[in-house]
């Protein structure tokens, strides 16, 4: 059903962060990594959108392919209405599947897309319209692998040999189709037998750097060293720190960079030290329609993602807790933007619009 | 044995990090916190010492006169030796503590002082040594308590009514005698009525800020909200933090901070968004036999305490680590210290030293 080749497969020892399977959708659980590699079918729409609830799936290219498969699924299931209501349904399942995590822009992004597919067929033939949805489920997803090839690609070129490399999150394979984004180029490296090293910040509160990234990488024969989030800093100073290169779940008309929160920490200390920072994702991630960063919904996750974990108690029981999923990093903080077309450099309010612009999907959400 | 009036007892509803029991030193276990309140029964050098290097007793100043009962525990013990072999044991005890951990000068200062203290008494009569040392250890305790009342008679000048105060670590009462150095302005304040509020950086990788900061401050009824180290940015970018208030293990000549890992960050960042940045700390802290942070040993700790939290593997099992428990920042992010003599101001380089140099302990190590 994809149409990938072989080379766009994940690295090899990682698992596959979605599988589609015809009637249901298999997702990676990731919030059992590193301890445990196990699939949870999804066979509904809302099965899939908790799963990106939970973020059981995450990373903001593989949560707007869930999406895509999961309104496939509720679609499928709909097939007996009558066609006004199965595409008034449609456009409730997309709205649904949307608003599961508020911040990224490639839920949004992937819903638009499957929704304007349609628009040719908006007809009686609802069979051939879940045809439709599905290949285009399919293309989404056989494009993510190809644009990270391309990320990839364009990204080896600001990573000197040698390089060590900080990250943030997981903004790796297990985030996306394969390969990943900020970790792409460092796969290719690796793979052209290019000397490259990571850090990989733990990543707190949910420890996506611990759990995923400096697994995915140790898994694929990387040389990475996992530091807690406060040790960035200390590395930077005493210059062990060459580049720093992270995802993004959104990126504003101005440039500004929506990503996991600590990211904005990072890029001040990059600043400070004079380090380059360097952001990776698909033109997807590109808002033109919010103008900055400050026009961007934080999700504020649960209290005791932070006072928790893995089921443990860290914390005083009851302390008042803050977690925003998500921060802001101003433009003026980052080096460039590496996307599937090519480096966006400064200033990236219009490097970016004359990069990205011609494929943009212009439809209203 | 103390001097202390019972306005320098802890905070109500916060118990006391050390208890001289005459023959064994009570050790308040600060790893079991904040879940259990017990206390270790260190009735040696050597329980004392592996009290310090297990963290179960943390905090400069409280390190120091952990170690200043340990030295009395040992001298006791060896009473029964003569005079010239029990001299010996006293200097190979003191380094024996003093080496404990490497990074925070209180406990050199501590030994020195404990061993300078009996210099008059250089004689044969080891009894009337003990009694001395005795002495010293409980007036260096009962100094720290007048202390940390001083850091917070002093420290109020800088923090303004209703002011949201991000602090790292835990420089409360339990990481002192009582009240803490940092944290001591705040229970002054709130002992006065005046308006103030605290976000508490976990710190990790130990989390003293979850486990101690977050419940002692809850504890002693002021408002505090706990947050990751990562989010500390995303709050300073949105304006909810007034001014950054940190204690430290060493200020070295010229005025730069050694600090538990992650201020260096905070102090960046504090830079960045136009914040002040307040250190508080008593005087034995000051080491100006030491040029700059760079000459200071960073202690780095095992790779367990970033892959486990509570004994929970977190992240894959045999990814390399880095784990340095302190960093160091540099005086010129400094706003100023706050010492129980006063507040330095920049240049910290010469106001440290006209503050401070009167009263230091010049006897070499």
């Amino acid at each position: 059903m994809t149409r990938a080749s072989a080379s766009l497969s994940p690295p090899p020892g990682i698992p596959a962060s979605l599988r589609w399977e015809g009637t249901s959708l298999a997702v990676l659980d990731q919030t059992a990594l590193p301890h445990e590699i196990s699939y949870r079918a999804c066979d509904s729409l809302e099965a899939v959108r908790d799963a990106i609830v939970r973020m059981q799936v995450r990373g903001a290219p593989a949560i707007g392919i869930a999406a895509a498969w999961g309104l496939v699924l509720g679609m499928q299931q709909q097939a007996a209405l009558p066609p006004d209501a199965w595409l008034a349904e449609l456009d409730r399942g997309a709205r649904r599947l949307a608003s599961a995590r508020p911040t990224a822009v490639n839920l949004a992004w992937a819903m638009n897309r499957m929704t304007i597919a349609l628009r040719p067929l908006r007809t009686a033939d609802t069979q051939a319209a879940i045809a439709r949805l599905t290949d285009e489920a399919a293309a989404i997803e056989a494009e993510d692998r190809a644009i990270c090839a391309a990320i990839g690609e364009h990204g080896m070129a600001v990573i000197p040999e040698g390089a060590r490399v900080l990250t943030h999150c997981n903004a790796g394979a297990l985030a996306v189709s394969a390969w990943g984004t900020a970790l792409a180029p460092i796969y290719r490296m690796a793979a052209l037998g290019r000397a490259v090293s990571v850090f990989a910040d733990e990543t707190r509160p949910v420890l996506q750097g611990a759990r995923l990234t400096a697994w995915e990488l140790q898994q694929a024969g990387i040389d990475v060293t996992l530091i807690t989030d406060s040790m960035a800093a200390h590395l930077m100073a005493r210059g062990e720190i060459d580049l720093v290169l992270v995802g993004t779940d959104r990126i504003t008309a101005n440039g500004d960079v929506v990503n996991k929160i600590g990211t904005l920490g990072v890029a001040v200390l990059a600043r400070h030290f004079g380090i380059p920072f360097w952001v990776a994702c698909p033109s997807s991630t590109w808002d033109p329609d919010t103008a900055c960063g400050a026009d961007v919904e934080i999700e504020e996750r649960s209290a005791q993602e932070v006072t928790h974990l893995g089921g443990v108690p860290v914390a005083a029981p009851g302390v008042k807790v803050r977690n925003p999923a998500f921060d802001v990093t101003p433009a003026a903080l980052v080096t460039g933007v590496i996307t599937e077309r090519g480096i966006a450099r400064q200033p990236l309010a219009s490097t970016l619009g004359t990069l990205l612009q011609p494929t943009r999907i212009t439809a209203a959400r």
